[in-house]
């Protein structure tokens, strides 16, 4: 799995600079080493999942990087704009300074925007598949509601509102269902819609194990806080600690939380058994995502 | 004109609040009231070109209200972050205290962010005729283009590079012309654009009215800013001086730029000549923008 990963996301890192290159750089130099430093570096889950989806569906690598490389872009600027000093104000992020300390805070702010802008210029201008250009517009729409007010914003707010309160494990789940869990089932979603009507046929099921995964992969966030140390986070270690920030280890234990973890595991494998496909490799990352180290 | 200004103002800003109210409150309140404060107030200039554009083509309102609410939502996100603290450290705007005063720096950022994708969704979701449904991808390709890294958002990173420097013509106006300049040109093409086949046939005129267009808007804006107050502008009069900003007065003198603004007025009306239909709306507006006292 792990060479797979690596495979994935040197695929997804070539294909956004192509797109910084091609379309940017001719213009500003400045501003594209800044988006193309808040770009690099991720695990890239997201447009992982794209490409793992698209694959079990018979998607060709081609039909699935415009997919893939917008929903990395609005990861990325999320990710920019959230350790901003008024946000979460982190210094560290994939073992580099965050984008603000690298540049400065007024870049940050820019850089993060024009990578938002920038997913939906590579969704809608991108190449596609045949089965898939009836698709993209619905693929703009996931996208958007995912990404917004609807979605990860939303989640965002929730999380600031709830900052040193002690959430119930619903209003837990809640914040984290938009703030991480809806670009993660929208990263499947995208997959299945490359694929045309295929895709479109399984997605009950696709949903069903992106619900379970989203959650998985966000208290597993939360363990590796506890149990990892900075150096192979790329960020603080015990910094939801000592933001006094509700995790699942606060309101289940640690041991609690594996267990949930361990539940939504099989949640997901299950929601994979009436898919007509060899979906192995979904169930891999499924299991990759919650034993990660980092 | 006047009159029908404040008939679109009211119109754009009662099409807002149905995608505010029907889509977002139930989800979240104080991320719907954020959204509605940095909306609300504006002049409306790019949901009017809009409309103005479309009803020259034969458009009725309901075929323009999805690209007019959608540009409007792209302008707002973009003076919420314009002013946060690490960018203008504005505290002012529309006669109201700026986003980030009224709420807090981490709720502006957010709700600029929610903003910018509320834009995609509309303009992916929203109502459009069957002449313009056709258009539907093209209109998400022009807006993300004009607002990104190909457009404002570059303008802004040249803008916040330039601070303190003395610039030369060239480079000012390379600033305008993506920093405002895109997005006026792009609500044009919106309007153009939501009228089928007629519209993309006097593109060509519509671009050269746009780009002269939008640069007598900026040059108004810099002389506004010398010559009005804080009460009319609804922003702090003389803030570019005291910010050393490279203006058309400053460059040109305020008579050269005042000529300027002529020239370009003059520009704009002239490409409108060979346009078969009746454009003394948009004549008047282009008057308007150059005349106008906030």
């Amino acid at each position: 799995m792990i060479k797979a990963l690596k495979f994935y996301q040197k695929r997804n890192h070539s294909q956004l600079n192509v797109w910084l290159q091609n379309y940017i750089s001719h213009k500003h130099q400045t501003l594209t080493d800044a988006m193309n430093y808040g770009l690099m570096g991720g695990k890239c889950i997201r447009p992982i999942l794209v490409y793992i989806t698209g694959k079990v569906l018979n998607c060709s690598l081609e039909q699935l990087d415009t997919p893939a490389s917008a929903i990395e872009c609005i990861h990325a600027y999320s990710l920019i704009h959230d350790d901003l000093p008024s946000m979460d104000n982190d210094k560290l992020r994939r073992g580099q300074p965050t984008c603000h300390i690298r540049f400065n805070e007024a870049m940050a702010i820019l850089t993060g925007d024009a990578l938002h802008t920038l997913a939906f210029t590579i969704l809608s201008e991108g190449k596609l598949s045949k089965k898939a250009e009836s698709n993209r517009i619905t693929m703009i729409q996931i996208l958007a509601r995912a990404s917004g007010a609807y979605g990860m914003c939303m989640g965002q707010f929730l999380d600031l509102e709830a900052a040193e309160q002690m959430l119930s494990l619903k209003e837990l789940e809640n914040i984290h269902r938009n703030k991480t869990g809806a670009l993660i089932k929208c990263a499947i979603q995208l997959g299945a819609l490359s694929a045309g009507d295929k895709g479109i046929s399984i997605m009950p099921q696709l949903n069903k194990y992106a619900d379970a995964i989203g959650l998985a992969f966000q208290i597993q966030d939360d363990i590796l806080d506890i149990t990892s140390n900075t150096e192979i986070l790329g960020k603080p270690q015990g910094s939801d600690q000592e933001r006094k920030k509700s995790t699942y280890p606060a309101l289940l234990g640690l041991n609690g939380a594996i267990n949930k973890s361990k539940t939504l595991l099989n949640e997901a494998i299950q929601a994979l058994q009436t898919i007509p496909y060899n979906t192995k490799p979904l169930e891999e990352f499924a299991k990759y995502l919650v034993k990660r180290k980092n």
